[in-house]
């Protein structure tokens, strides 16, 4: 790992605007959650094995196809798999969850180019990622339009900036003013040059998927890369029950780098899975097993993550439905199933289907980030800033999850139940029928006792509406556009910026722009 | 039980507006929630046990004060308290949980008029019912005003039309243009005509109390109250650690003629209580406790609730704040110490502390729904409509969240493994690569598979734009509106509806309005 990233230091016009905006504004010391209280377990064992069981023998009386990766067949059928025709794979009952058991980490550190910001993913650790793959952006001025890569940087920054948001994600929004064929280079360059937290790779081709971690190798050295795991990749399976060639070699791309899939079905009940979601649940864990399995044949010991997307759908209108009561279910018992397999699980976060930052936006959002927290998840995508079923990513919803965010941090850390917690001398001061603002107690504690959305105003009504009686969207975005102006990048090591940049224009010179 | 109460028919106008959207306003036909998932379980035993040692040493070094009510301080004397100077009650370790394990009923039904609609209150049932007690209404048009009789009315209406209400609540906001002393009786009479669901009674005097008890026996039959609880008194202590002996002799009213009081201790975390939470969660526990435990002493074995309601505060603002993370870790706790006890649980539902239903009061509302139910809460106060750090009554805000609790019915459901659930035959229809959309399975489920929020829209954004680009509090305006116009009254039994307005009249002529 190179040491000569230095913590990021407030200089220039920032440092005018006063030392504690800027302190506050820069990213907490934590680099991810460490959650102290259990998770919640909703089914007993009985019920897991019957989920397994089911799994099993959607993978076997069923079977899943891999259309176009001669190699990933061969690789199933070398492990026990019946081949059948050009592209079906049977797996045996149990095999896929021992072959991932048998070589699967339960938990890898994915290094960030500055080490105060590796993140460790699985066991009781979390990690929030912004929002991924949204062809729009919007703010409350500009209203909706196409993503480009001013957006992109934009979004980098501000997740950079968050000291909720452990991790810079990948396609936080598609630059749709660059070349299909060629914008993955100037995303992992923002994310290598903009940020110093750890980020995503592309996926949408085997060869992009090969470029990001070239690119990494260039940014961490080529040995190092091969070690630790500094990069992952977010896999679709194309549910029901098929891997494309190319997702499959995505897969097995990273894998045999040492680095991280990210496997995840992507299943809007009554569609790519049935209505009923235990049946979504039994195929979500199994295609994504199915998957984890076939890394673990590339590269055993390799890090995978096991994903899921699990979404509910309005059968008035056809249309995907999130924050649901039915994808919750379905996270508390993938959380269990991913503890008992051994393997990091993801869960979406701030989902929701409004097209604006309001209070549908936000009951979605809560009805999504708290099952995902509860159900253990150790890698939240779409933590922050997205809208309108993922199409839009959206500057002030962005900083508005970013903080609901936050509010974790306080939640993993549980009771503290020592003495000051307890605060037996702070009744003994204060007594019956008194107050303790005043007491030692609360003077000892107050700075640090409660957490305090920014966002939110909690002023009196008068107070409020002498300021003009805003909602949150309103603060969110001045919040965004202050931050913007306060940026100032992490150091980078100039000889390895310029290796990147070189990198980047070969590899644009060496074919036309296409988009696709 | 009166017998004579029919099932509400759709009738009138109503019934022109065509059935079919009548129908879904009514009342749905589970009067209540029963969880067949279990609770979160956040602390061990041995965790378990420090909170109740701390809580019982608040209760012996410090003490709790009963001011100005004799009678219960005899009381807690001959059950072995120390009783110090005019006041003062210190009780032995283990005392109050011992008296409350002896005699206090786990669960309970409260009846309705209407059988079909009785609540159970404890184990796995869960009560919604709407916010209370807030001097100020609000909608979209009209902007905030001072609560009338008019509007308490309509929000009866509105949560008898909730098939997601279970409860019509009690001060469901102030009717401020009538004399306090008597507008007691007014609230009682609208909960008992204009809905048919359980209710709450008055709590601001003690005289106040019996008279709601009055009201009952008029309404039920005096021998039938006696023998079943048929009402709930929320009584607020005066904390930290003191009960007036007007909140005292209420407690003592309700569970005197066996009914429930539910024991709110009112903590602000460094007003009322400590900054720590643990501290504050001790305090509720102890306060509580003392509560129950006095309402054992004057009726051995009459039901109860232990109501808990901690707030974080805003330590740059001195403003209590809502949807932070420090009253779930409380809620989680206290569920669990409620279980060990043995008696039924009230916690706070869609609390926030924004002045508009905008994403601010959303994500704050359900990061305070949702912990209260993983905690396992039997009676859910403030589940809909709390606007304001619970100053406002929003109409708005009162649907939308109510659909809110609508999704928990969903949740608390958990997974159904059968055959069915795994659907095993519609993996075998379709197979992979295919869709699940025409699957004899899909034909089958579809109906009753996804909860669908009526208020959120996810139509795509031009269909959306077209519509005009809405957000949800203008959905939810027209909801309400139309609610209000399709409302049909429950059918009343015309000579105890005399009885009741004789008795009003008779208690009205017989004092002066005063407004304390």
């Amino acid at each position: 790992m190179p040491s000569e990233e230095a913590p990021t230091r407030p200089r220039g016009r920032a440092r005018r605007d006063g030392r504690h905006r800027v302190r506050a504004m820069h990213p907490a010391a934590t680099p991810f959650i460490t959650r102290a209280i259990p998770p919640y377990e909703m089914l007993d064992d009985e019920q897991l094995v019957q989920v397994e069981t089911h799994a099993d023998r959607i993978l076997q009386e069923v079977g899943m196809e891999i259309r176009g990766d001669e190699t990933a067949l061969r690789l199933w059928e070398a492990a026990g798999a019946e081949i059948e025709g050009a592209s079906k794979v049977r797996v045996p009952i149990g095999l896929a969850r021992q072959i991932v058991k048998r070589s699967a980490p339960s938990e890898f550190i994915q290094h960030a180019r500055n080490p105060a910001r590796s993140v460790r993913i699985g066991g009781n650790a979390t990690v929030f990622a912004p929002a991924y793959g949204s062809p729009f952006v919007s703010d409350a001025e500009s209203g909706r339009r196409y993503g480009t890569m001013e957006d992109f940087r934009n979004f980098v920054k501000l997740a950079y900036m968050s000291p909720w948001l452990h991790h810079s994600g990948g396609t936080i929004c598609e630059p749709t003013d660059l070349p299909v064929n060629k914008r993955h280079l100037d995303m992992l360059h923002a994310h290598m040059t903009l940020s110093d937290k750890p980020f995503m790779g592309s996926v949408t081709t085997a060869a992009r998927a090969a470029d990001s971690i070239e690119m990494c190798r260039l940014l961490f050295g080529a040995a190092y890369v091969d070690k630790h795991c500094v990069i992952l990749g977010n896999v679709n399976v194309n549910s029901p029950l098929v891997l494309d060639g190319e997702a499959s070699r995505v897969i097995r791309t990273y894998a045999a780098a040492n680095q991280a899939p990210v496997c995840v079905p992507f299943i809007l009940g009554g569609a790519m899975g049935p209505v009923t979601t235990a049946g979504g649940l039994a195929q979500c864990f199994a295609e994504a097993l199915f998957c984890i399995a076939l890394a673990q044949l590339e590269r055993p010991g390799s890090p995978a993550i096991l994903g899921n997307f699990l979404s509910s759908m309005s059968l008035k209108r056809g249309a995907p439905t999130f924050g649901t009561p039915e994808p919750p279910l379905a996270y508390f018992a993938i959380g269990q199933l991913a503890r008992r397999l051994g393997v990091p699980l993801r869960c979406g976060g701030n989902l929701c289907a409004s097209k604006l930052p309001d209070a549908q936006a936000a009951y979605e959002s809560a009805s999504s980030l708290w099952p995902a927290f509860m159900a253990g998840a150790n890698f939240v995508l779409h933590a922050a800033g997205w809208l309108e079923g993922g199409l839009v990513m959206s500057y002030e919803k962005f900083v508005m999850d970013a903080e609901q965010c936050g509010a974790f941090h306080v939640i993993a850390r549980g009771l503290i139940l020592d003495d000051n917690g307890f605060a037996m001398d702070a009744f003994q001061e204060v007594g019956p029928g008194s107050h303790f603002l005043g007491s030692a107690h609360t003077m000892r504690n107050y700075e640090t006792a409660f957490f305090d959305f920014e966002l939110s105003d909690n002023n009196s009504f008068e107070q409020w509406s002498q300021e003009g009686a805003r909602d949150i969207v309103w603060r969110a975005n001045q919040k965004w556009k202050a931050q913007l102006e306060a940026y100032q990048p992490p150091s980078l090591d100039e000889a390895r910026n310029e290796s990147l940049i070189a990198y980047i224009a070969e590899r644009k010179a060496s074919m036309p722009d296409m988009n696709y």
